[in-house]
C-alpha cells in the first residue's frame, strides 16, 4: 500500500451548546472541520482551514494535533469563536437552533498555502457556496471533491449551490435538502433530477435509514448502524464525510469498489460521532473498533446471489 | 432442483376502492390473500384460505386460478364481499380509511382441509390473531411460518399478538407497528425487545426505506427498490412476504443466504405490486423482471470488503 493522500477540510470550528433527551453539553468542540478532521484523521493525514476567536480552548487545538491534523490553517482571528446552541427533541431527527453567534466565522475567508492548494482530497464543509467556489479554484487538480451544503444556502444562493455541485465530484446532501434543491419530493426522482442538473454524483443521507450513493454510473446504499447509545447527532454528517474520503484517501481510489466501501466507512464514523457529545468518541476510538463496525455493515447487506429461475 | 414446495396463506380477498395522488379504481380487486398469492405464485404453489361473498366477480377466480393458485380453499359465503375504502395522500405513506365494510370476512373462519395443512410454507396474513393461532395449531410440521398484523390487533389485542410472535417462525411488522408492540421508538432498541418478549425473528418493513431481518443469530438489511412509477402502495407488506416466502418454499431453504436473498425477492415484488392498482402488475410480470430486479438490488449493496488497517 502507497502512503495515504492528505485531506484538505475547510470549514468551521466553533463551541457548541446542546441539549438532547440524553444529556447536556456547554460550549463544547463542536463545527463541521472538527467533526470531519476527527473522523478522517484516523484514515489519512488530514490538514484543516477553518478560523476560531482569540478565546478558543487551547486544549482543543491539542487533541487536534494529538490526532495528527496539521492546523496550519487554523487561523486564529481577534474576537469570539463562532458559537452555536441547539437542541435536539425525542425524535432526533432536527437541531432546533436557539442561537447562532458567528463572531469571528462572520468574516472567514479561507486562506489555502501552496500545501493546501495540493492536497489530492477535499471536502468543502457547509460554508458560504461562494467560499467554496472559491477554494475549489485554487487546487491543483485534486483527485476528489466532496461538498456539502444546508437548507440555509439552498434557500437563500441555490445558484451557487447548483454552481459547486457542478464543480465537485461528489455532493453530500440530506433527504430535505436534496429533496429541497431538486424541487421533488420523491427521493430517487431527486437524486435523478440533481445528476440532470449537472451534478456527477450525489450522497443522500437519511440518517437512521442510511444513506445512498448516485451517479450516472454507480446506485448504492448504506444501512444506518444501529446504534443503541445515541447521545447527540450533531455531526453525523461530518463525521460520515471524513469516514468516506478518509478511506478513499488511504487508498488514493476512487473507484466504485471503493466507493462502496467509503460508504460503510462513512457510516460506521457516524454512528461512533452520535454516541457521544463532541467528537470525544471520534477522538478516542480505533482502528478496532472502526474496522468492527465496517465489517458488520457488510455482513448486514452480503449475500451471494444463486440464480431462481 | 427439487420441486418447490407448497406455500398456505390464510388472508382477506377483498374489493377495494382507492385514491391516490396518481388516480383512482372502484371495487377492483385487493385483500391480503390476493396480494400474496399472486406475488408468490411466481416461485412456487400458492393454495388460499380466504372468503368472498356470493357477488365476488369471477374474473378474480380464473386469475387466481391462470396463476395456479389452489382456490379449492376459497368460500363462498352467502352476502358481500369484504369491501375497503382508502385514500393515499402525497406522500403516500399511511392509508387514510373511509370505509371498511367486513361483510361475510366478520364471520370468517378458516376451514384447512388435509392438504393445506401439510403445506410446508405458511402465510398468516393480518386478520384476528386467535384465527392465526387456530390456523397454527392445525397445522403438520411446517418448515417456516410468517405471520403478519395491524396495529387494530395490537391495540386491541396485544397478548395474543404476542402469542402469534412466540409461535411463528417470523413475525413481519412495520415500522410504526413493531415501535407500538414493543413500546419503544428507537427502531434497533425495539426489534431486540420483540426477540426478549419471545419472538423468534421479525421483519421489520420500513417502506421506502427498505426492510430489516432481526433475529438473534442474523442481522441483515434490504434497501427498497427505488420505484419511478409509484401509483397505490396498497398490498406493499403482503406482496413482500409472497417474494420472501415464496423464494424460499422454491428451494425448500430456511437458511441465513436464502432468507437474505429472499428479502431481496419480496422487496422486488412489493416494488412491482405498487407500480398499479390492484394485484396487477403482479399478476403480469415474469422471472425476466424479477429477476432484473432482485439483481439490481443484490448490486445496490454488494461490494467485496478489503482490509483497511
Amino acid at each position: 500500500m502507497s502512503a495515504p493522500s492528505r485531506i484538505l477540510v475547510v470549514g468551521s470550528v466553533a463551541l457548541d451548546s446542546i441539549r438532547t433527551p440524553y444529556g447536556v453539553v456547554e460550549e463544547a468542540l463542536g463545527g463541521s472541520a472538527s467533526y470531519f478532521s476527527c473522523s478522517a484523521s484516523h484514515f489519512a493525514p488530514v490538514s484543516m482551514v477553518a478560523v476560531v476567536g482569540d478565546d478558543f480552548p487551547k486544549p482543543h487545538v491539542e487533541m487536534f494535533e494529538r490526532r495528527g491534523i496539521d492546523t496550519s490553517g487554523l487561523e486564529v482571528a481577534a474576537g469570539r469563536t463562532f458559537r452555536w446552541r441547539g437542541e435536539y427533541m425525542a425524535e432526533l431527527g432536527h437541531a432546533h437552533t436557539l442561537e447562532t453567534q458567528l463572531n469571528v466565522f462572520a468574516d472567514f475567508h479561507p486562506k489555502l498555502d501552496d500545501g493546501h492548494r495540493k492536497a489530492p482530497f477535499v471536502f468543502l464543509a457547509n460554508i458560504d457556496p461562494d467560499l467554496q467556489l472559491e477554494v475549489l479554484s485554487q487546487m491543483k487538480r485534486p483527485m476528489l471533491t466532496l461538498s456539502d451544503t444546508m437548507n440555509y444556502w439552498i434557500a437563500r444562493k441555490p445558484d451557487r449551490v447548483f454552481e459547486v455541485l457542478r464543480r465537485v465530484d461528489i455532493a453530500l446532501l440530506n433527504e430535505e435538502e436534496a429533496k429541497a434543491l431538486a424541487g421533488e419530493t420523491h427521493l430517487a426522482k431527486a437524486a435523478d433530477k440533481l445528476l440532470e442538473a449537472g451534478a456527477n454524483a450525489v450522497i443522500i443521507k437519511k440518517g437512521e435509514h442510511g444513506a445512498l450513493f448516485h451517479s450516472r454510473e454507480e446506485r448504492f446504499i448504506t444501512p444506518a448502524y444501529p446504534v443503541m447509545a445515541l447521545t447527540d447527532p450533531t455531526g453525523a454528517g461530518d463525521s460520515f464525510a471524513g469516514g468516506f474520503i478518509g478511506m478513499l484517501a488511504r487508498f488514493g481510489r476512487t473507484d466504485g469498489e471503493a466507493l462502496r466501501q467509503a460508504m460503510a466507512c462513512g457510516t460506521a464514523m457516524a454512528s461512533i460521532a452520535i454516541e457521544s457529545f463532541s467528537p470525544q468518541r471520534l477522538a478516542e476510538t480505533d482502528p478496532n473498533e472502526i474496522d468492527g463496525r465496517v465489517r458488520s455493515l457488510h455482513s448486514m447487506v452480503h449475500y451471494d446471489l444463486f440464480p431462481m429461475f
